[in-house]
């Protein structure tokens, strides 16, 4: 009988992952209750991203960063609305930026593997821009997702505001995919308040971030009116 | 008895006016109707852009820029909706920018004048809005409705793209309101696809562009859903 433990990791393969990052108590929503857990068609919205990623070709190992104090309540919601997809649950930190580096502490990879950083908050996720993500990064070092502004931007500046010219301007989203060695060693920076999303930490640590067309119903629900908006999404697709 | 005259146009009086201006021919809400003649609430979503600011404090006369081929179903509209908001009907052309300056044509206006421009497809702007950009345009020669991005953003140029400061950055909406004398200079410069709305035209013309709280939910209606969002924002108002 061969050695089962030489099976499971063939030679040159690769992990994949995905990070779904939960931030803090929500209370931009004027809700008791943070965003991730409010009901999204019957669901709670942070069951629906996890699925997305779940679905996928990709179907990477899923990780949820957590608040410590919301993880009896998530135990509890699982099992009442029978939700087995397989997770690992993890403590969250006081920024975003600590959150996805707990994220990290757990993973134990390889040079070849992936992963995924996606907004806990983002349950409308095209299965197929995740599998675009991993795709690209693997190719490229990462894939961030995002749309072309539909606004006329303008950036201020002690003060003054100038004029950007649209078509350079993209609003980013996530998923945001790495090679697993290029997010390790961006999250070695010490924290910067510029760090709004994992591209940013990765491009301050050097390397060139690779843009993927995200989707303009890849919403992040923010404020109460999101969670409707997202109903709405959801229904018509 | 007073020369009636005199007393129509005291000493240092204004006039306040506003451009409604209406684009194209839709095609990408993928409807047969321009979307702003679109149902919102059971009445054209132009009909509710007008009523804004004819219901605001200001009050500005309206002149309402609509490409010509559908002035008589406009008419038609403004019979079957009982619709008797005094507006001025002008023709629009090609582009916004020949838009906004056929509608600058028929204003005959003086120096102390404002002027508040606006997308016909904006229907949702609530009226303290339009009030303060009269008021601060007046104070600092224009004032342009813009909100704070809630996305991280990123610049794309010659392939590369840079992470910008998101507390940095605005996403411009109307209305945009100017001294009547400056937006009439700034729209003798030749056209540029640079000039993605009224405030980049000013600001080529070498003004300096005063931005004014604008509101997430002043949404322009540019593809399907968002006529499902406006209808939804609509309700909770």
């Amino acid at each position: 009988m061969a050695n089962p433990g030489l099976q499971s990791q063939p030679l040159a393969s690769h992990q994949n992952f995905a990070i779904i990052v939960a931030g803090g108590s929500g209370t931009r929503m004027g809700a008791s209750v943070p965003k991730q857990f409010l009901l999204l068609g019957g669901k709670p919205v942070m069951m629906h991203t996890i699925e997305a990623f779940y679905h996928s070709k990709t179907n990477p190992q899923i990780i949820a960063v957590l608040p410590d104090a919301y993880h009896a309540y998530w135990e509890e919601l699982c099992v009442a609305h029978d939700f087995n997809v397989p997770h690992v649950l993890v403590n969250g930190g006081a920024t975003r930026f600590e959150s996805v580096k707990k994220g990290l502490d757990v993973i134990e990879g390889s040079e070849f593997d992936l992963i995924a950083v996606h907004d806990a908050v983002r349950p409308l996720t095209k299965i197929g821009i995740i599998d675009t993500s991993f795709m690209h990064a693997g190719t490229h070092g990462n894939a961030v997702a995002a749309v072309k502004s539909r606004d006329t931007v303008r950036q201020m500046r002690s003060g003054v505001s100038a004029h950007l010219v649209r078509d350079e301007i993209y609003l980013v989203q996530t998923p945001q995919t790495f090679q697993l060695e290029q997010l390790k060693s961006a999250y070695q920076l010490p924290y910067s308040d510029r760090f709004t999303d994992d591209a940013s930490v990765v491009e301050s640590a050097g390397f060139s971030i690779h843009l993927i067309e995200g989707s303009y119903g890849n919403i992040k629900i923010t404020f109460p009116e999101d969670l409707k908006i997202a109903e709405l999404l959801l229904q018509s697709q």
